[in-house]
């Protein structure tokens, strides 16, 4: 059987979303409930892909699925395609697999020809709509499908409006719209060299490629990075037949969702335009009425909505986000699906529908997205220093937090000045989609125009920015790079703040406190994930101050302690520098004893914090030139402090050069070369574990030592043989008993792959999975930056492997190892303290793999509890 | 049962090697064939492990059978330890189960004491004899045992002497001896504290701990390292009782070869002393007489023994190397072993023994050590620079080859002048064990004491060096660094040259010419390798002068040209450096242009040369900034060359800068970045391919493009697109047909985890297992040195990666992927290209993972010939 490339809205459902993509799904399901929706058709995900194999061709077989379809579609509505009478028009939306709002394209009102355009102004009634409908056609299908910027018609209205003497698009009539019809035709044929294409069929193919190809757009390609969807998904085309928000004041639209999406309450919350077409609300241009003015506005249409509302929510078993046009006071639903929300909305949604019976824990565990929990962790301003801040003004709460920063104009300058270390806000009229990586590096987001469904809400919330939207009240002078609020004027470079919870902006820094999780019901909800859980969630922390932070985050325990983070400073880099420059051992020890009181000292103040909890100690890892001077100046300096002489220090660090830092003399091969260095570490190790144990007896102290970078079990072995007789020593002498455990990370290749040797010797391991792919892939994390960009753009890597766990290649080596070791020791402990022990694709990833714990920085402990629990969930071990 | 620790010579046999080590294994061997050998007992290897493990301890039980096995030797011999009528003396010597010869240490007349002295002197009625061996055993013991350097006591012997006016030791009469013996005794209690252990069971342990520790003495680090034995293997010890050799002019002591070790000749060849003890002859302090001479000197002694030396040969079907002593006009055996011979001499003797129905031909393919092979292709003296050349001497032609060299007198200096890049012949006195390295570097190697069996002859045939010994015309006077021969004094740093083959010393540096291996038996002998290998050889070669020879030299293909070695020489590097320098792809492309043609013109010449073989050409591998000069006054002038400014040159320069080069942008990551380099590449392969087919319709050609570094099948389908567009355009314009073939590199650990995936698109695999193992251990081949040299003093690694593949390690990705590669596409071939290709141990390896081919520089070609027949034989698949 030949493949189905294209489904009427009556043959899909809910379930159907990888071939339907989301949108088409959903038009399905709504339709099969017998709800209004204009009826038409999706071309599938698959067709999509098939385009790209086909070098960016649709199949003959595909085309005429499309126009089957198109004809019994023609049949249901009794309309024909540039019928001079009754015409058919239709709608041609992007909708893929995951919603990925504003990042593709639509066109509207396909199907209008200088033949269908009287019919239509016959139908209505009303040339001017008409004429409108069928310029605003060939304006975007300019723009979408032939890459002809929007604002040169822009120009041709203005020059319209200039000529006619009138400001406003309103004060234009009918036979302007003519004209402009007129005048944009011209200027296709001149820009083109051919006319603007009368035939309807021809419009739709040329409008579905169109979609196809922007599934591969630049802004798409970003999204998708960033939100970690893959480029093989594809994307479905709906085309649907047209209702017109716009065909008067009897119609409008608008979108809604069934709770508030900043908060979560459970109240519809939406806004619709009068007399308006669906991208008027979504652009932000007009600033629409809320959901509850229809109410007065147009009761019964608003009584209908309200039902169906409430019939989506109970049969989707989440909040709703809907988009709907009424056209002639007839309610038609466009669009419902799952709705994007923040992350205190989506804790409050989660924990309400289990009290209201609807899902259950492990459903609402489901139900929120780990990395919102991030905006929950971010600071809010501080009370104080709030009452004496001044509200300059106030815009929609559009977005959650407190953020200050400079003023900038655009996406490109915030990236620029982020580059150079500097906070920035984004003050636009409004943004798009072009904005968003200049918007991903804001502190924060403030917009003269546009609702809480405008695109820079919509996007900052996804983000966890925070954003203040719609603040009318600003002049922004572009040209100038400066806006002016409440009389006063701010530049490029000003500082101001603002509130994404209250709406307010400051013209001045604010001091801001950290977050408070523990408020509303995120208690509630991360004891239910903590509840299925079964990875141990562990922090990386190399202070007693970090390690306290990720405590109160839910941390139980410390995954990894970079104890060369402790050797920078004062006294410390000092007597390292001695050990370095030592020319004997007897000198390298005398310059360790020096080191010694301070790595105790803060192993204690570690050990205090955790409160007895598991601590995992790692020995020094980086290369030792890491400790000495580059530049001539410093180097004399420190030569005299050293009290050696500046050629001495220099042939030092010649002698520590390395072509390849990263795979030199370093991790436990310093070990290996200097033994003293592990045998003052161990000492301080123990003798901290010991003072801590004999304070607190009830404390069970169980000191685990990590030897970093092996890939030999006898190195390994050497280095713990140095280790245990140290430990055992100092242990006999201190008249209690205690236990510790060694253990290796496992971030060389070899490691992993000789994990069942290793475990002979290692009581447990801790997957270095940021080295592990530095190796794995043979690129350096600090050069990769330079070609990484080339793959992502021919689509050979689709996500940064530092961020993401690459779980084709690297993982197969960490499963490998998670394996064996096992094998070898059944009683083996693993966890994984690379920068991927927070991301919760990694994490389900560490539980798919049965290890124990996964440590990531204290912020992102929240992020690990929950991905965990998912993980558990989605995969019962 | 508890592990029996001790064996008799009864008890043993040749198969019981690695328990008994080669020389107690043979002793009985000989034993249990009725020869004349001084009983005795072998301690194990497994004592000798067992002692490490134990912290080097003795465990009691071990020593229980120690004694128990030297009562039963007592009874058998009729004697008792420190018998004051009839004392038994024993030797004790290591004996591993790979030969070390000269590595660990030795005891000999163990068993004396003030009262077994007298016994001795009494049974022999030879008081000086009883005191002269009882003065050495002191001597040896405090050197082996306790570290109490032999000079010191040659200090004291000089001290008597001087005093009596007499220069020779053989002046020294019994009553000096005793003297001596004293003299020693009160040396001994000064430096140790202690009275010289008079208890000989004390003497006994003390000498088999000795013997143990020496398995871990430097020098047999070194020479382990060298021939690849397993520090874990430990060495066994054979305690044997007495027989003198230097008892009187009735007695003496030998080695003799059952075939001419240099030449493979077959006759009897050695050289005795009389009246001497067996180190005198291995040390090479007085130069022997040759075997011959002992027919006419004792006739019955030596036919007993030629008899033997044809019974032991039949028995081992091989050439033995034997140690014999004759006491008091009867022989007695002390050792036979498989001889060491020159690769000449291993050829001769494999081929006679097949031609005298000894051995089959899989058995002669084993016998030689494919390492060997080397020696036959090195350079001899050029015929006509050897005419004008004077002779300026004569030594011993103790190891085949023709070297020159300057001057040096140390170890010490021939490495530091070696690693200053300078060609050095060391000239020494004689050598011994802590010479090593020294000899491992030099040219050659010129003795003035010493005979074929003198270490210095032993080691080099070894390391296949040249090497002429015993020439006693030489004068050396190593404090002003300098020796006289022939009237004329040489210094330090002057040229000299000397012929292994020969024994002739040339005063003058003489041109060499290529060593003529298809002479002698090497032709039939190599017949059967390739009669019975089954993995083909490939060769390494960018030029087509390397080609060519390769050829020669039986390769079957070239494996790996790099393309890149070819930029480096004038107009190209310019043009290379053009390209790097350029803006935009255009200005690249311009450039590339005009390497277009030399890089075809190249590809023709390998092709020519290797007449229609297979030739695999790698793309583009190293980073750009190897192109790019980093001295100021070289950037000025290159600037000015490519006609841009410093600072633009610096700007690229910096640009290309890179934290660990290695893992940087180079290899199919430079095609993925700027496609128009594969494409030029492309051109140049298909256009030279093309070209040479139309010139040889009877070759088939067909081109084998290698993309280097990839680590995912995207990456290499992206560039191999590349590469068949411009393929198949280009050969469909040629109007022949022709086909090709795209394949990869398997060197990043990702692609030999992802092969699977990665042969959908590759055509075939080329193991890069330098960078592979590179990224397998994490560390870089330009820093490891720098610790590597801990790891080697920690037994940690034993090898060095890079010359060895790490079978264990990096094997396991070998293994993995050639296996996944073979489930995608059954047809895919695979070979190796890292300097592994040209390593017995990898060979061997690679002919068990079932890889097709190996590759490896021109004069490996016949060493991979020769492993991958023994392979071959011994791991049938």
């Amino acid at each position: 059987m030949s493949t189905k490339y294209v489904y009427k809205f009556s043959e899909g459902n809910r379930d159907m979303r990888e071939l339907l993509g989301g949108k088409g799904a959903n038009l399905a399901e709504m339709t099969n409930a017998g709800m209004p929706v204009p009826q038409g058709f999706t071309v599938t995900t698959e067709a999509c892909t098939r385009y790209y194999t086909d070098g960016k061709k649709i199949a003959p077989e595909i085309e005429a699925e499309i126009m089957t379809n198109l004809a019994d579609l023609e049949a249901l509505m009794g309309k024909k395609f540039g019928d001079p009478e009754n015409p058919l028009l239709v709608s041609v939306r992007s909708g893929a697999r995951a919603s990925m709002p504003g990042m593709m394209d639509t066109i509207l009102n396909l199907g209008l020809n200088d033949v269908a355009v009287e019919g239509l102004a016959r139908r209505t009634n009303n040339p001017r709509f008409a004429y409108d409908s069928y310029r605003r056609f060939i304006q975007m299908f300019s723009d979408v499908v032939m890459e002809l910027s929007k604002k040169r018609f822009e120009e041709i209205i203005d020059d319209v409006k200039a000529k006619k003497g009138v400001k406003l698009d309103v004060e234009l009539d009918a036979d302007d719209m003519k004209q402009l019809v007129v005048l944009f035709k011209e200027f296709y044929k001149k820009e083109k060299g051919v006319d603007f294409p009368q035939d309807p069929k021809v419009q739709l193919m040329e409008a579905v490629k169109a979609v196809f190809r922007s599934w591969d757009n630049p802004r798409a390609n970003v999204y998708r990075r960033m939100n970690e969807i893959p480029y093989d998904w594809g994307t479905a085309v709906n085309v649907q037949s047209m209702v017109f928000g716009n065909s008067g004041d009897n119609s409008g639209t608008g979108v809604a969702f069934t709770r508030n999406p900043a908060t979560g309450e459970k109240a519809l919350f939406g806004e619709y335009l009068i007399n308006a077409q669906g991208e008027d609300v979504v652009a932000g241009v007009r600033t629409p009425s809320p959901i509850s003015k229809l109410h007065e506005e147009m009761p019964h249409v608003y009584e209908e909505f309200v039902d169906i509302a409430n019939k989506l929510e109970q049969h989707y078993k989440d909040m709703q986000d809907m988009e709907f046009t009424i056209e002639d006071g007839k309610l038609y639903m466009l669009q419902t699906r799952n709705g994007k929300r923040t992350a205190a909305a989506a804790l409050k949604v989660a924990v309400d529908l289990v009290d209201e019976g609807m899902i259950d824990e492990k459903e609402a565990v489901l139900r929120v997205e780990p990395k919102q929990l991030d905006s929950l962790l971010h600071p809010t301003f501080d009370a104080e220093a709030l009452k004496k801040a001044e509200v300059i003004g106030k815009g929609l709460a559009a977005s959650p937090g407190a953020a200050s920063g400079k003023v900038v104009f655009t996406a490109e300058e915030a990236k620029e000045w982020h580059q150079r270390g500097e906070k920035v806000i984004l003050v636009r009229l409004e943004t798009s989609p072009e904005d968003i990586e200049g918007m991903q590096v804001s502190q924060g987001i403030l917009t003269v125009r546009g609702g809480m469904t405008s695109h820079a809400a919509v996007v900052a919330r996804g983000m966890g920015t925070c954003c203040v939207s719609g603040c009318g009240d600003i002049v922004v002078d572009y040209e100038n790079k400066q806006f002016t609020l409440a009389g006063k004027t701010y530049k490029e470079g000003d500082w101001i703040s603002i509130d994404g919870s209250t709406g307010n902006i400051y013209g001045e820094s604010v001091a801001t406190v950290p977050a408070d999780p523990s408020s509303g019901p995120f208690g509630r909800f991360m004891a239910w994930a903590d509840k299925y859980r079964q990875l141990q969630v562990y922090t990386n922390a190399d202070t007693p101050r970090d390690a306290k932070q990720a405590v109160d985050f839910g941390a139980e325990g410390i995954g990894l302690v970079r104890t060369e983070h402790m050797f920078f400073e004062g006294e410390r880099i000092k007597a390292i520098r001695e050990m370095i420059v030592a020319e004997t051992t007897e000198e390298r020890e005398k310059a360790l004893e020096k080191l010694l009181p301070y790595q105790q000292g803060d192993f204690e103040g570690i050990y205090e914090a955790m409160e007895g909890r598991p601590v995992v100690i790692r020995y020094l890892d980086p290369p030792l030139h890491e400790f000495l001077p580059t530049k001539e100046e410093d180097i004399k300096e420190i030569a005299g402090e050293l009290k050696i002489t500046v050629d001495r220090l220099k042939e030092v660090i010649a002698s520590l050069h390395e072509f390849n830092p990263m795979m030199g003399h370093r991790g436990c091969r310093l070990a290996v070369s200097y033994p003293e260095i592990a045998r003052m570490q161990t000492t301080a190790v123990i003798n901290a574990a010991v003072n801590v144990q004999k304070k607190h007896p009830d404390w069970k102290m169980v000191p685990e030592i990590m030897i970093p970078l092996v890939g030999e079990v006898k190195e390994l072995k050497f280095v713990k043989d140095i280790v245990v007789a140290t430990a055992d020593a100092i242990i006999a002498n201190s008249g209690i008993a205690m236990k510790y455990e060694v253990g290796t990370m496992i971030e060389i290749p070899r490691a992993a792959l000789l994990a069942d040797e290793i475990a002979k010797e290692a009581e447990f391991f801790s997957f270095g999975t940021n080295d592990l792919t530095q190796l794995t892939f043979g690129f350096s994390r600090d050069d990769a930056g330079k070609f990484l960009s080339y793959y992502y753009d021919q689509k050979i890597y689709e996500n940064d492997p530092f961020a993401h766990l690459d779980q084709n290649g690297v993982g197969k080596l960490v499963a490998m190892a998670a394996k064996m070791g096992k094998e070898t020791r059944p009683t083996i402990h693993m966890g994984i303290c690379g920068e991927h022990g927070g991301d919760p694709t990694s994490v389900e990833f560490c539980h798919k793999v049965g290890l124990t714990y996964v440590s990531c920085s204290p912020f992102r402990v929240p992020i690990a509890r929950l991905a965990a629990a998912q993980a558990a969930i989605k995969n019962p071990r």
